[in-house]
């Protein structure tokens, strides 16, 4: 039976809950973000919902000022490997910086997560918004926006070069004749870049799934041209469907421009539903919640936006105040778009600040509504799956046991895993080695 | 009861064997190197035996030379993590360099591990012997023998500074309050030194164990120094009881040089034991294992302590060439140990490149003798406890099914964990946090 598209999730694990106060909600278990069982137990749910991936967010810089559970929490690359163990079939997909690491180590990391996982693995490529990162990495200065991207496109040439070096039949292991590999089927990159000098070959085979899955999580025009170009998947957030399916458009336009087809690319907004028995205990929770943030702790996470700018100096009940040129060299896009409401909406700083740090989405509800909004927004268009964000345990929950079985019933959503690598159930293609595909050429020119 | 002091075990985990050629051997699964069910159940069978730990080794350069298991294996910190995930009460430890890694990452990540697993983390740290792999990182040239050692030296100094950023009770939690963690109990490190700067704070807490437990594998005179001064465990490798008693006395009191305790450092040779239900067929068992070698293997195998110099040109039966500094730049202590050998006994090149490829050890025989042989090493202080490597997957299950409950038996190995962690276990000191010390002796002082 040919099955109509089917719609992607995602689960996003990030401890103690997205923002500065959700965990001193009763549900959340206060040392969630280093606490494995926590982990484990999210990620089984979201494999018991028959969900695409698990996703595992970063960052390299901490003060004082920082969202609790990134003062303390997992590195990626060791907590995707650990669930790796004890999961089956769930995508394992983890922020890494190509503005702080090496691309030889990196792409190791993850074929190796690839290999141990039978093709499960995903990179989130970022390019560090925080300036402070640099002090950590015996950098004086953090590269500038466009610099970063820049990198990041050279990084990314290099990892999927290195991914390369062997052929996927190169492994011959033939015990009577003592022949362990294939030389024709191994390859040295000899990447000599202007960023980068790496020879190779990658001490790591090819894995099931090719190469790991490439995410990319930036919204500015350099993200979004990096994305249309090398991801195979948009980690995006939108408060609106028509933001949404511009932005959908936007990036699958451009993949077209870069000559890909729309369907190598997937588009996942992030999204929190909040699930009630009804519409009005869907609002008590969601009001539990943000009777958690205080005003202080809002203005801190505003900040977050503006390399930890000090909002607390500004009246609260005036109009967002002027910040030219704070702000631009980190998470731009974010930056950009607070600034841009908050003058279309002619918004004080203090509807700013607590809107950033409890947004208002439009998945609040009853199982049955949320399920209607996530279907109109995949059907119209504004998104090929979602990744799940909860700010408590129990909103992974409540999403798998209660709107994935209507979307089941409905058709849109799998009953079970169709494949047992992250590329196949995402529907994005399987990279052909570069070298056997130009011997395949070769061989149909004659 | 005040238990005598016991034996230590870990289980050195290397895929395919750890020669040329045993991936030929008909128990070896060839793909060994790459499959998650192979180590985790190697890893399993040594937490049935009760060991201390596993190892994972790494290298980070390969070409058509290197040993298979080499080209095509798992990242360290990656399957350390999976393993976590599947083990309860058994180390993790794995080899990471310093001359090609942040020590902000590498901090962090074994850390990270540290936590996933409950306080079971070590890390080996190496300073890369392969000249090669300065070109997959972006370097010129491989820093001189020397040179890595002080970048080394400097590297572990801020990596322990990162892992004392948090004090143990720095994270309070408390949900009425709204207070997630003590600011006195933050700690900035701000380390600016010859070959790193590195402000901090690291984003994880302190573990379970204090910090992960440091290995060191040189046996080179800057290698033994920076064990004695830094180091909880060396891994080393000896061929006869008299050699490891005078390497392990020279450690130690290097160790007391450096103010420390003979006890705060554990050495661990290295051995593959063989075991057979009669001497005979131990000897047989050997003698398989030694027929695969063919010499042209051998010849490889011996070129990588030299910088994978090609020995095929020198004629096989006679006296070892000359080689003045050739490999003086990457395995110094094993590429010396060769050449003298081969001077002080006369050996042609067909001899020391066979002797290098299977070397015949101590530990060959019926699990009664290899029992006595373990504990004679053990009381006569030439070992504080053993790394088994096997080269056939067997040899690490005969060991722990056969000579482990001797030594049970025999009152100096244990029934079971005494500890959860793996410092505990081994018997090596906690780390206080500097600055919790710190302030404990402004209390006593005043």
């Amino acid at each position: 039976m040919a099955k109509d598209k089917q719609i992607k999730f995602g689960a996003i694990i990030h401890g103690v809950g997205g923002s500065m106060t959700t965990w001193r909600h009763p549900e959340v278990p206060a040392d969630a973000s280093v606490n494995f069982e926590f982990y484990k137990t999210q990620a089984q749910k979201a494999e018991e919902g028959k969900f695409d991936l698990v996703f595992i967010a970063d960052g390299l810089f901490i003060n004082e000022k920082s969202i609790p559970h990134f003062l303390n929490r997992f590195e990626p690359i060791t907590i995707l490997s650990a669930l790796a163990g004890v999961t089956k079939r769930i995508g394992l997909v983890g922020t890494l910086s190509t503005s702080y690491s090496e691309p030889f180590t990196v792409a190791r990391q993850f074929s190796s997560i690839d290999h141990i996982s039978g093709g499960r693995a995903g990179w989130n490529v970022v390019t560090s918004p925080l300036e402070g990162s640099a002090l950590n990495f015996n950098k004086g200065e953090h590269p500038s926006h466009p610099e970063r991207y820049k990198i990041a496109e050279e990084y990314l040439q290099v990892t999927k070069g290195l991914w390369d070096s062997w052929e996927e039949d190169a492994f011959v292991r033939d015990k009577e004749s003592g022949v362990f590999f294939d030389p024709e089927k191994l390859h040295t990159l000899n990447h000599k870049g202007e960023f980068f000098s790496v020879q190779g070959p990658l001490n790591i085979g090819r894995s099931k799934q090719g190469q790991p899955v490439i995410f990319q999580a930036g919204s500015s025009e350099d993200g979004k041209n990096l994305a249309a170009k090398e991801a195979d998947a948009v980690f995006t957030g939108h408060e609106t469907l028509e933001e949404a399916q511009q932005f959908y458009r936007d990036v699958k336009e451009r993949a077209v421009r870069y000559g890909r087809s729309e369907e190598d690319i997937v588009i996942l907004p992030g999204i929190s539903p909040i699930i009630g028995s009804t519409t009005e205990e869907a609002e008590r929770k969601y009001e539990d919640i943000t009777n958690l943030v205080t005003i202080e702790a809002a203005l801190k996470f505003l900040g977050r936006f503006f390399d930890h700018h000090d909002f607390s100096q500004y009246p609260l009940d005036e109009p967002f105040p002027e910040l030219d040129g704070i702000g631009s060299n980190s998470f731009r896009s974010g930056t950009d778009k607070i600034k841009r409401t908050a003058k279309e909406q002619n918004l004080t700083l203090r509807e700013v600040a607590l809107r950033s740090a409890t947004p208002r989405t439009a998945f609040i509800g009853t199982a049955e509504q949320v399920a209607d909004r996530v279907q109109e927004w995949f059907e119209r268009k504004g998104a090929d799956g979602f990744i799940i964000g909860s700010d408590v345990p129990s909103g992974l929950h409540d999403f798998v046991n209660l709107v994935v079985p209507i979307l089941q019933e409905r058709g849109i959503y799998r009953q079970d895993y169709e494949f047992s690598t992250l590329r196949e159930n995402l529907g994005v293609p399987i990279p052909e080695n570069r070298y056997t595909a130009a011997k395949s050429k070769v061989k149909i020119d004659a």
